[in-house]
């Protein structure tokens, strides 16, 4: 889901560029960044070129066009990624060196799930988030959490909208979704069974800020059938409360 | 060391904007923002509310801004920030588990260091550095990596200009870090001994592209008198070869 940018006209023509980039599209020629972001090969030169003396973008000896580490440097002050995520890692850490499972730490962006973290476990069931990956907010253990501790109106956005099916597990009923959701309030977990990948069981938990606020989501992905839900909630909620209190001794922002 | 943007006026100010959140400053008010990008109140409201609505800031209940989650997704497709961590993180997670040491990997960005990843060792020897956070290239294991293998000319503006003092132990005499440097392209690994801090030791080794290129440096960071620096070497240089290997296979871009 791209976001059309209400900006002014270079500005906006900048964000375009920079929305080119993508996981698949990390390195673009000038042709394919002008196509990508459907404006004049002569604009893109120039606002590129501009983006470059900057360090949002890099150009390689090749002349092709990569997103710059000094725009991941001042990405990397965003609260909700970095400071999220330095302020979790000691717990995914444990977690993973606990469980040997895969660890998830997820925040929501509109009506997706943003990957903020993730240790992949050593014999784990592979998964295939990347950190700063999105992922529908229907499907997955974090997504379960957030959807259940979005506001109303985007619940019920989600909800009425039709759902995407990744496998025959993957629920997409309103109504078995909408009871989901309140067992997720109700039970302070969620479970995603095999409405991932056929193979994989999620359990989620909350992240509240100081105020009480559900901020992120952790989640441990394990082999479906390998380990009950039940005896890993325990484990996932008392990791997502331990976050929480880090984060009160150490706000985001 | 802050780069002036070379750009238009509109884009010119929009980055002067994101150049004004720092490590010390991710969350901003409106007066801070203008004072700091040295600009008009007016204009950067305008502009600010532009960002937001992409999502490269967030503007939270009282008014105050940071760095959004949107220009963190942009920046984690850099190919030397999360591409490169991304790869590296296997061994970096290797070299942890085996040694319980401090794990750190850099760029060189300009003449500075600029740490993409760090893995905090449980009972080692604390160290202040920041993942996206900046260091002199002369000081540290994993900056006189990068600058022994940086361009002749960038070298030798490091050595000619003033270099900063850490300890009574950092080496600021230029014919002595002219050797040092020498020293680290012949024996494939540098040694920063008590430079950045009296109690901490760093051993780096270079990490290579396809090419041949140097990239990126490893260290392992030690307190000082635990282990010799030729104890350390053997293990950093392999796992840094490890990660050029695996570069082999997944190329940054």
């Amino acid at each position: 889901m791209v976001k059309r940018a209400a900006t002014g006209p270079v500005l906006g023509r900048a964000l375009l560029i920079l929305e080119a980039f993508g996981p698949r599209h990390t390195t673009l020629t000038l042709t394919d960044l002008a196509r990508r972001a459907g404006l004049p090969l002569s604009t893109v030169h120039r606002l590129a070129g501009e983006l470059v003396s900057w360090g949002a973008l890099e150009r390689d000896p090749g002349g092709r066009y990569s997103v710059g580490l000094r725009l991941w440097e001042v990405g990397s002050l965003a609260p909700r990624g970095l400071g999220l995520r330095e302020r979790a890692l000691p717990y995914l850490e444990d977690l993973s060196q606990v469980t040997h499972e895969n660890v998830q730490l997820a925040v929501r962006e509109g009506a997706e799930v943003v990957f903020v973290e993730r240790i992949a476990g050593r014999r784990a069931v592979p998964v295939h988030t990347r950190v700063g990956g999105r992922f529908a907010l229907s499907a997955t253990g974090v997504g379960l959490v957030l959807l259940a501790h979005a506001p109303q109106a985007l619940q019920e956005e989600v909800i009425g909208a039709p759902i995407e099916r990744f496998t025959p597990y993957t629920v997409t009923d309103p109504a078995a979704l909408r009871r989901m959701l309140a067992d997720v309030r109700t039970n302070g977990f969620s479970v995603s069974d095999r409405q991932v990948t056929e193979d994989a069981l999620s359990v989620g938990a909350p992240i509240r800020d100081p105020q009480g606020a559900v901020v992120a989501a952790l989640s441990l992905v394990v082999r479906y059938g390998t380990v009950s839900p039940h005896a890993l909630s325990p484990l996932v909620r008392s990791s997502a409360r331990a976050i929480s209190r880090a984060l009160h001794s150490h706000p985001l922002s």
